[in-house]
């Protein structure tokens, strides 16, 4: 199972923000999109930071400020790990709870190409086993082919 | 594969927090201990709540107020989905990507006995791969039984 399959379900939408956007804001787009994270991306191409709720939760608490005075670029993680469309989910998947990351930014050609997140991750093994189980019943209800 | 079997692995403990405590309590609990939401509990057997990065950043940032000044009560999450230790780990995968949480207490004869996380399930699933690959190998080592 590669990245590629992932995106091709999930589709290759990634939300990005610039640096220079306040905290106030990231919070609202990750309220908006319902999602964890968000890419920093000044060109919408290059990946500059990513700024998880965590990140958000941990820095900016830390000193104790409002979101709306905090740039996204000063509470953003910087030592991004991406992954491109033919790395495999499953060692994906071991690097995001080893290194205790939830979401992946995938490069394609040098260009932000999508994103892969945890529950993606999750659900993509789901929608496997429903295949299985549905491909296996189909097989049941038609009977056994003929030997 | 049960609940369980993840808690075995994984071990029993989880962090709590009373309902009065404040916001940047909390906090320094999820940075601390490296974790993404805390129970909240008085009397840390029953569950009155739990507390997530995502219930932090959105309503806490939502009212601009002071992790110091706002208590855990107000920003936690009340309608908690909880599991049991016989609970089958697909179908709690399932509930966890399409409601969207990333923690689910679990809950043994009316206490809290564990938590498990969206990152547990995909590290149980990584596990069982590894154990199936380490059985196969010690398998193609010793040859096929003979026929």
């Amino acid at each position: 199972m590669r990245i590629s399959d992932v995106l091709r379900r999930k589709g290759a939408t990634v939300t990005t923000i610039r640096g220079d956007a306040t905290v106030a804001e990231v919070v609202e787009l990750l309220v908006v999109h319902r999602i964890g994270a968000v890419v920093v991306s000044d060109d919408g191409a290059r990946v500059d930071g990513i700024v998880s709720e965590r990140d958000i939760v941990t820095r900016l608490h830390g000193r104790g400020a409002a979101p709306g005075e905090v740039r996204v670029r000063d509470v953003m993680s910087t030592d991004v790990i991406t992954c491109g469309l033919e790395d495999d989910l499953e060692a994906l998947a071991r690097t995001m709870t080893d290194r205790r990351v939830r979401h992946l930014p995938v490069i394609a050609d040098g260009r932000l190409a999508g994103i892969v997140s945890i529950g993606d991750v999750v659900k993509q093994r789901l929608d496997e086993l429903q295949d299985e189980r549905d491909e296996l019943f189909k097989y049941v209800q038609q009977g056994r082919p003929a030997t």
